[in-house]
């Protein structure tokens, strides 16, 4: 994943490789936390990570490296959306999970999406990141309208899923407004108010 | 405004302060849309405006200066919300201003954004102008209201027009996704469908 190049013989997971790999990341994203991606330096990682910077160099290269290889991390974690039993329950949890990634102090999301807007690498990661995880996210969409919460005729799910989740991104990161815990869960209904009006059916040749 | 304890005489609309100041203005809106904030230097925006460094210095002191500036001049702009005569309608030619900001190359709205990631300074002034912003548009759904076209209550304008823009801001700022000349009024529609089904009615006590 890293590097396809390197011949190290142990890349079993758990192995040595994997291992430096995890102790690696983790000092990156201590180290994007505290002081975001400006502060971010090979030297700083390996010396946070306890492991050798020619090692660091090889496998990653350069910061660059370093950031689109977390991000790539973010997308190998077993995350599945909320199941709780209706598609207000389950936007609004989603929104929670996103708000709380959001506010918390330091922010590591926060600090990646900085980050993408100075490296078109890391920018690139990230969106492919999203796009898995709104993909993963449609299942959300596609159970509400097999419980008859949707009106007839196909619902574009991901319309509903960027509905729901764009205004708290867009409260907290780009309006930097004080986090309101009543949005979460005001902009999931707002969404299923929209979607169950059909405001997000798709239309014949649309 | 950019230096109160200054003592120069000729403050006036028109008068030598205004305009150099609107030089250097566009020399910094010019270099942000270009090269980022990273590129911006006193020295690149003096000499672009045509104006004396020692000038700059004295007026905007730094970079963090001329940001916060350029972003108070935006909100000194004579700017008025849509008014179309249906609020799908304002909310639709609304987001169509907002995504045009945002995928023009070079954008100067996306420049500010990522400098807003990077200067305290600047995210407070550009959080100021976003709060006038949205306060200058809520008239949008208080005529929705006095048209009927909303249901009886008090409908929190705020959250309306956060519905109705954040999923353009969402998608082509965050996601970095291409743009869908379709979103603009999609949000707006769903928006006001979730409006008018009471999704943002403000409850008693609430």
């Amino acid at each position: 994943m890293t590097d396809p190049t390197t011949t190290t013989p142990d890349r079993r997971p758990g192995g040595r490789t994997a291992r430096i790999r995890a102790e690696v990341l983790a000092a990156v994203r201590a180290e994007l936390a505290e002081s975001g991606h400006e502060g971010l330096t090979m030297e700083g990682v390996a010396t946070r990570a306890g492991v050798h910077r020619a090692t660091v160099y090889r496998r990653w290269r350069d910061v660059g490296g370093l950031l689109v290889d977390v991000i790539e991390a973010a997308g190998e974690m077993d995350w599945h959306p909320p199941d709780t039993g209706s598609l207000r329950g389950d936007l609004t949890e989603l929104n929670e999970e996103i708000q709380e990634s959001l506010v918390e102090r330091p922010s590591f999301a926060v600090a990646l999406m900085a980050a993408s807007f100075h490296s078109e690498r890391a920018a690139r990661a990230q969106s492919r990141l999203w796009e898995e995880r709104y993909a993963q996210c449609e299942i959300v969409v596609t159970r509400a309208g097999d419980r008859g919460e949707l009106p007839p005729g196909r619902t574009d799910a991901r319309a509903v899923l960027m509905s729901a989740t764009a205004p708290v991104y867009h409260h907290v990161v780009l309006l930097r407004a004080a986090p309101d815990p009543r949005l979460p869960e005001r902009a999931a209904t707002a969404a299923v108010a929209a979607a169950a009006a059909g405001a997000f059916l798709v239309r014949a040749g649309g």
